[in-house]
Formats: C-alpha cells, structure tokens, sequence
C-alpha cells in the first residue's frame, strides 16, 4: 500500500498530531495499558520485568516498499525486534514506538501500520507502553524499542576452536517473502539459552557471510560444509533467474531472521537434535566447526561474498 | 553545521554500515559500557536499575537546522529525553541509540553529535547501552530511548479544583536559544517528586496553552494569573519584531523545557517556595489554580492561543 496520499483530507495532516495520538492508543486498544503504565504520560512506568533491551528501525522504500500491505510492514518492525530478543533466549515485555512520518502520509495506511503492530504485541504478549511522533520532510521512518527478560542471555562471542556452528531452517531468498512472513524463533532461542553447552547465539540478518564473523576471533577461522547448507525454495527459485548461485544467496541474502548458534565440542550432538526436533519442527543443521585460523574457508568465502552493506 | 556532504569520500558512504559502528562505539568512549552491558550483541543487558522508560526523536530542519552545531544537537536529543525523566522526578540511568541517516551524511557531522551525546551522556551519568543504524533517503532522524529509575513518579493528571499550579523559570522565546541550551530540571524532579503535596508535573515542551490542558478533567478550568506569568527576555525580545505579544509568546512557543506541577492546596505555599528557594536557583512561579469548569480564564486562552502544532 502507498503511504502516502496526496490528498490533504485523508492525510495526517488533517488530523493534526493530537487526533493522531488518541487515534494510534485506540487502534493499539488492549495492548496499550492503562497510565501509568502506557501511552500519555512523559515516561511510562515499566510493569514487566525487563533486563535486556533492543532497538530496530523500519524505513519506506529500505524495508518494505508500496508493494508490501501496511499491516505487514507493521509486523515486521515488531518481529525484528522479537528476532533480536529470540537470539538472547528472551521473552519480549514492552516497547515504545517512535514514528517519524511526513505530514503526507495517508490515514488509511497508518491505521493499517499500527494494526500490524498491535495484532503481533497481541500475539506475542507485548504491551505498547510509550511513543513519540514526529514530523519528517520526506521519509517515513518508525523506531521500536523493546524490552524483554532473558534468564540466561546468550551472547555472541563466547565459542572456541572445535565448537559446532548450527542454524535454524533455511537460508536465502529472504525477498521473496520471508523478510515480512517470518516467525521470530522466540521458543528455539528460549529453548537454546537453557539447554547446556549452547555457548553463543544471535539472529541473521545481514547474510550469513557477514554476520558469521561474530562468533569468531583473529586467530579462528570456520570449516563451513557448504554441501550442507539449507537452502530455501526461494533461495532456489532465485539463482534461476539472478545469474548468482544458490549457495551465493544464501552466503549474501539479508534478513533471513533465522538463529545461528554455537554448540560446545563436548555436548553429545546427535542427542542434542534429537531433543530438539522432538519439541520443535523448525529445522536445525550443523553448517561448520571453528577452527583455527588457516584451517578453515569461511574467511576466504568471506572475501568473495559479503552480506548486506547499509549506507551503499 | 550543515549535516550533508556532495563529497562521497566525506560522507558515512565511504566508511559503510562496519566502519560508522566502530567510529560511534570508540567515540561514545566510556559512555559505552563493555559487554554484555553495551553495544555490539543483539540485545544489551540492562545494568542499572530501571522503572520509567521515554523515547524521543530528533529531526533535521524540525528540531535543528544547518545553524546549529552538530554538538548541541547531540546534546539536546539527550536533553529532551532526560526533561521527560525530570518531569516524573527520576534520574536517568541508560539509553539506546537509532541513527536513520542519508548515505550523504557527513563524517565530521556525526562525529561532533556523538561527542554531542557522549558529552551530555556523561555530565548526567547515562550509559549509551545498544543502538540502530539504518539508511534514509533525505531526512537525518535521530531517537533515543532513555531508560531511569523514579522512586515517586509524578503523573500529570492528579490536580483538583482548589489546586495551585506553579513553573519553573521563565517562558516563550526559546528559539532564540534554549531549545538548545537548556538544563534539563532533573534535581528540581527529584525534589518535588519527594515532597509531600505535590499531585502531577509534566515539562513544558508544546506551549503553556496547549500543554496545560493535561492537568485538567472535562469539569474544570484553570485560572490563570496573566500578570504573574514569567517571561524570558527572549519572549520580550521577539515580542518587539514578531507582531504577537510577550504573553502570547509565552502561552504559544514550544520547547520550553520548564516544569508545569500542581500543589495540593492544603500545602502552605510560602514554606515550599522558602524551602525551594533554599535548594535550587531556579526560580518558581505560581501561574494559577485549577478551578470548577466556568470560572476560569485558561479553556478562553486555549481556544484563542494554541501551542505548537506536529504535522501541520
């Protein structure tokens, strides 16, 4: 849907900022709680027990386009979030909303925006408890800060030489519709962050040739066994058409909101999927091993194939 | 400073999404506390305690312009945030960071408003614990989401009919100046927050006329002592070329960033001005009295005056 209209009376700027706001709290409804826990005061009062916390943008025309419903677009700025707290083991708890919107945008597309956020808080237990809005020129901009409450956080950095490396389901292809479809791997990332051994963990957003980087040191490098990577039916269907191979989008495609994990040397491995896949139907596959550095072929792929670049 | 560069060697563009990261992680400096309690994982820990919770924005050409110094727009982004925590009487403690900027953003402009924000971050004791970077079009958007501990928070509805209504310092003008150089009333907060009487505070960012309309319920009105109200030699100033008088400078201009609050009128006004005066500089003023709706001269002032004005 456009965002923007260029009619002036079913734009934002008939409504003014204060019909706006008491607008946005009833569309958010029931996850909006009541003051002093939500919307209207200068601070909202935290109810939820929170220790973690992550912010994510969304931008028209960079994360979504006037191709992609307002109510999806509206999901996937809480769903990236969710993704983020999913990759700590956490559960998510509240967030504030910052929109920054030119006074063009239309009234039909906000309401639908907003009712993407609040159909996903619902589902996901989130109260909205603040905002902010402002006045852009020209891009639409909406900021999410979420909290959430992770027993065990599970950081990047922390695997060694002859650690494994898995990821959940499939690589690649993320434009094709994963980057607005996906679910937040919020129960695996829980699931993770208990079970023993799990010794680093986050999401992937930019590729996997980018975002591997985190979990290694100068002197590690990692032994990807490119023959068994998960490739997505996108991922497929895309190197048909795009002159790249399947393997080079699923090094290179961004937003694939899967979690890549590292497994402890000594955790007994067929044990550990197999709990896995009894309690879960999301796919896991051991894609590597860290290793020395100049034993492996991760940094050399890296070299060649990169992820997604921002500011490019 | 002007936030834009034509020269692509100049601008965020030459460094890519990695190297701006780095550069803002080693420019926030101590600021930026280490791992698991900063930035640089999917979510940060949250190390100090934390109740209340405010997002605000801050946008090129709204909030600032190619005038201002890139540093005291770092430093107001903080500011902003920190006069919402004055104004529940708490004390900020950690915030994080979204950067939504055009690839033509110049080097040393983000450079000076981090050392903005890092300035600022430090003489009030905040920690800069996790952030976002993505990429806009044309509009430069800046949002903070500052997380702080109040031990009384103050609402802003609370006041009833009898109730006295003071402000801090002096009012309108402050585009001539204060909506940059501003003293967030952090300590003023604190103190009301504790002391017995005081029912609601807000800080004043929209206009006296439009902002005091959230201290009332439907059955009152307020009146407002015209004579009493302090103006600020800019309102004075401006009053001279602007064609408005002092006073509607004073009820109309936004971002003064002064605290509106409401004493119960059982308090003996003269002791608590006595013992503010002793505490604090800052001066007080009682503006007026919240009153039975038609005897009062405020629900007039706000039909005829109204405060600043988002999406217009």
């Amino acid at each position: 849907m456009n965002p923007f209209t260029s009619n002036h009376l079913t734009s934002v700027k008939e409504w003014g900022e204060q019909t706006l706001l008491s607008n946005i709290t009833k569309w958010l409804d029931v996850t909006n709680p009541k003051l002093p826990y939500g919307i209207g005061d200068d601070c909202a009062i935290i109810q939820n027990q929170a220790n973690i916390i992550t912010t994510d943008s969304l931008i028209f025309n960079r994360h979504f386009d006037s191709n992609t419903s307002a109510k999806f677009a509206g999901a996937k700025l809480v769903k990236r979030n969710i993704s983020d707290i999913a990759a700590m083991g956490g559960i998510p708890t509240s967030a504030v909303l910052a929109l920054m919107l030119p006074s063009s945008t239309s009234q039909e597309w906000i309401h639908e925006f907003i009712l993407g956020i609040k159909s996903t808080a619902l589902e996901y237990g989130i109260t909205i408890i603040g905002g902010d809005l402002s006045q852009t020129t020209q891009d639409l901009c909406a900021n999410l800060t979420l909290l959430g409450y992770a027993k065990n956080p599970m950081p990047r950095k922390g695997g060694q030489v002859g650690d494994y490396i898995f990821v959940t389901g499939r690589l690649g292809g993320s434009i094709l519709g994963q980057h607005l479809t996906f679910t937040p791997r919020l129960a695996e990332g829980r699931f993770l962050s208990e079970y023993p051994g799990i010794k680093a963990c986050m999401d992937l957003t930019d590729g996997l040739a980018k975002d591997l980087n985190e979990f290694i040191s100068p002197e590690m490098d990692i032994q990807i066994n490119v023959e068994s990577l998960p490739a997505s039916s996108a991922a497929q269907l895309l190197s048909q058409k795009s002159g790249k191979s399947c393997v080079q989008h699923m090094f290179t495609d961004g937003e694939d909101y899967e979690l890549i994990f590292v497994l402890d040397q000594t955790v007994e491995v067929e044990y550990f999927c197999e709990v896995f896949n009894s309690l879960f139907s999301t796919e896991i596959t051991q894609i590597g091993k860290i290793v020395k550095q100049g034993n492996g072929n991760y940094l050399d792929i890296k070299h060649q194939l990169t992820g997604y670049e921002h500011f490019s």
